[in-house]
């Protein structure tokens, strides 16, 4: 851990100091939970009060609009980047310990493995397998056959990946994640589903993170891409073909079908589910759980199951609890209606009443 | 397996037999399927009629007016709790082989490992490490740096536990689950998602047990919390800095976002999703596939997508099969109201009718 | 890789080419990717005007009126059967390197291994497990005591099976996977959940295939059961003592509770959920995303959560979207209703219009 002044934390970041700028920052916390020697950050306006009332020994903020006077602030253009800038700072990214390469490791003769790398206790790397410089593969990951792995990635304990797939360099791989397992693919005939060879490999480009026990299925023929800079959250299938775009952001356990594509910077909620053969857009935020069975352009924001736009869904969604008192009113109508109707039958006619008058 | 009569479980549970108090009690079974030295349990009043035709020897039963004579009855004030301690009884919680310490298990010379502990082949326990007395690890587990666990802990095969994080005493974990994996944190600057360091960690609190292929992720600045007793299903994804009170059940593949606090005996059916940064009161109960984007106070029963009150929640989202009538109606309601209206331009008014007259 | 003339292939597919029958073949592929020396196919008529721009040297088709001339066609009765075909002749399914019995696999004395076996490296194989004859377990793969596995099983890396499970022949479970977890069964009693002893187990037929990251939970009482030739994709969850039928389809991400269960030839769309203690029929098909919460009859179609027909199904569901302005349309009518209504009021009814007269 390193200690910072916020006059040094704000040099940094790029950011200026409102406040005394000697006071020493050792660690970050959220503002309810921060002390002495924490610096916080005001994510959102709602939380602005806590300024008045927070023990950190600094703020990192967007404006200085906000309680100044009240903790020193370190006002930056976009805090929550430069709060991750300070994290870096102080803690740093995890630590992997040296090891080198264990005798417990089985690594093929046919396999390479670059310098510097650590490969621990019980790692298989299987024939042709290329693995780069700096990289980190943690016990009982599997590497299959002419698997090719970049530099400098990190493949935590009991990470599978299946023969051929390319992993880019800087991928960062969790636990009991599986890439390359066979597309959910089968013919069925007479009844019997009979399982079809799945040519097509998986593809994962530079500075991607996979969550952990995730299922990246490998194409039938075409290769299943995630793109450059996409972070997958846990729990995440993906279906056999499917390219993710670059710069995407997979929440927890969405699911997406096969032969699907995804543009770049796309934002998919936690649980959302995604058919196959579709295409996405680029910037298309998809909210949690939903369903998406269409294609959606460019910049979309959807939501619910099936997947509207949101401008229109979210008050439609939220709009079913009435159901049951719209259903009442429609009936009360049609009563209504049928009466007033009947009246009019029974009623004399305008005729009637003329004949009448 | 042991042999009981049906007197001695009875006085084992504090209940009390209708019926032959001699009889041979061997193991437990469905009422459906039971046999010759089964005892059963009538878990719903629904199934009462099989009381008549079961095989069973004995049936645990919550009130003696149901069908006394056709077969053994035990009566117990909580019958499950009573099949429960039976089942605990006859067959008892699963034996692990005493195997000591492999010597293929690789133990930092840093860690410490408790008494009467079983450590199975291919394990990794990591530099720093504290495991208690009376642990049970099978292959392929993988223990980080610095991790703490109590006694009488049992971690199935290819469990990991990244660096640091708590487990109580008497946890079990079972296989594929991931505890402590980075939380899905990222600051987005210039179209690139940059990691935050997560200097939390994850608390599992004692009797907890977590169901395989769980990813639990460690917080970024604050602790990931399971609480005590809390029992999660196979395939739960819970987020970064999120704290699951105590004796909560989570059924399989719920998802939690991050930051969000539930209090406790909630029950999540399975596949509910929560939302980050909310907070959920104590006994809760959220039903399955639900989805919670607001606080919930104590005691609320919720359901559907979005998740609303369960009262009016089952008959609400029920009604959606109707929406196309309901649509139709309205469409009549206003062909039939344009009509009476534009029927009421040209009827003559009252007026013109007086004038007629 | 194997290289056919397109008459060779449709004489081993039982169809007949519609152009240049000694067109060579090497591999397959999509229309829009497929070049020279692919083949293709037309899996749906959306994408027959791609028939005039492929590059592929060939196409199957099931019907031979389709853009005949302007490549050469496979006629085939069942063309994606025949596409199976012809992938598993080209391509043929994965090769497993022949290692034999690995040292640093570690088979219980009371084991049996069957004849022509592969048992890769950190393999555990437990007391009183049978392996039958032509099984692959990759390495780091765990089986419990007493586990019966059947011939030419592949079990990949990081599969867990739990004590006394059953396991058929030719199945093929996917990596960390976990089969027999205890299942989700707690007695509640004074706010305490108490494990209950799971003393079913789980069998697993003939032919299955198990994706990725599966969760597959062993009975309470009774065994769970995953029939003949079904196939399941990634992430699913099953609960204790369900059943599926045999030759089901089940795509990623289903979640199944406890004592369900299916018939054969179901199908379950992606993240479909079904609650426990139903019973589906035979060929059921379920939506992705479904939430079932009734038993469904033989044959049945649904969709949606709560799950309906898809008859009306889709509809309803896509009418969700216009609940504003359904609701909006009541108001409306109400407001047009009262208006008559309390015109109606005032208007003189007939009578006075009568006697005005």
């Amino acid at each position: 851990m390193t200690t910072k002044t916020l006059g040094e934390l704000a040099q940094y970041v790029g950011g200026r100091v409102l406040g005394d700028a000697n006071i020493k920052i050792r660690s970050a916390a959220t503002l309810g939970r921060a002390g002495e020697g924490d610096i916080s950050f005001l994510s959102n306006d709602k939380y602005e009060k806590q300024l008045l009332t927070t023990k950190a020994s600094a703020v990192i903020v967007g404006k200085e609009t906000v309680a100044a006077g009240a903790v020193p602030l370190l006002v930056a253009e976009d805090p929550y980047y430069a709060f991750m800038q300070i994290m870096v700072l102080l803690h740093g990214h995890r630590k992997h310990k040296k090891i080198g390469i264990s005798p417990r490791a089985i690594i093929s003769d046919s396999a390479k493995v670059g310098a510097g790398c650590q490969i621990h206790d019980f790692v298989t790397i299987s024939d042709g397998a290329k693995i780069g410089d700096g990289c980190v593969i943690y016990p009982c990951t599997f590497i299959g056959e002419n698997v090719q792995v970049g530099n400098d990635c990190i493949l935590y304990p009991n990470v599978v990946i299946y023969e051929g797939c390319k992993i880019g360099s800087r991928v960062i791989i969790n636990s009991n994640a599986t890439i390359g397992e066979d597309g959910f693919g089968f013919a069925t005939h007479n009844g019997a589903h009979h399982k079809i060879p799945q040519i097509g490999s998986v593809v994962i480009e530079d500075d991607v993170e996979i969550g952990a026990c995730c299922g990246i299925e490998r194409g039938t023929l075409n290769d299943t891409i995630i793109g450059q800079g996409s972070k997958l959250g846990d729990l995440i299938a993906i279906g056999h073909g499917t390219k993710v775009g670059p710069h995407c952001l997979l929440v927890a356990q969405v699911g997406i079908a096969g032969s699907t594509t995804l543009g770049h910077h796309c934002i998919l909620g936690g649980q959302a589910g995604l058919v196959g053969h579709i295409t996405i857009g680029n910037c298309v935020a998809i909210g949690a759980q939903a369903g998406v069975i269409n294609n959606v352009s460019d910049g979309k924001v959807i939501l619910g199951a099936p997947a509207i736009d949101a401008s229109q869904g979210k008050r439609a969604y939220g709009m079913i609890q009435y159901l049951p008192e719209m259903k009442q009113s429609i009936r009360e109508l049609q009563a209504q209606m049928k009466q007033l109707l009947s009246g009019g039958e029974n009623e004399p006619s305008p005729e009637d009443s003329k004949n009448s008058g």
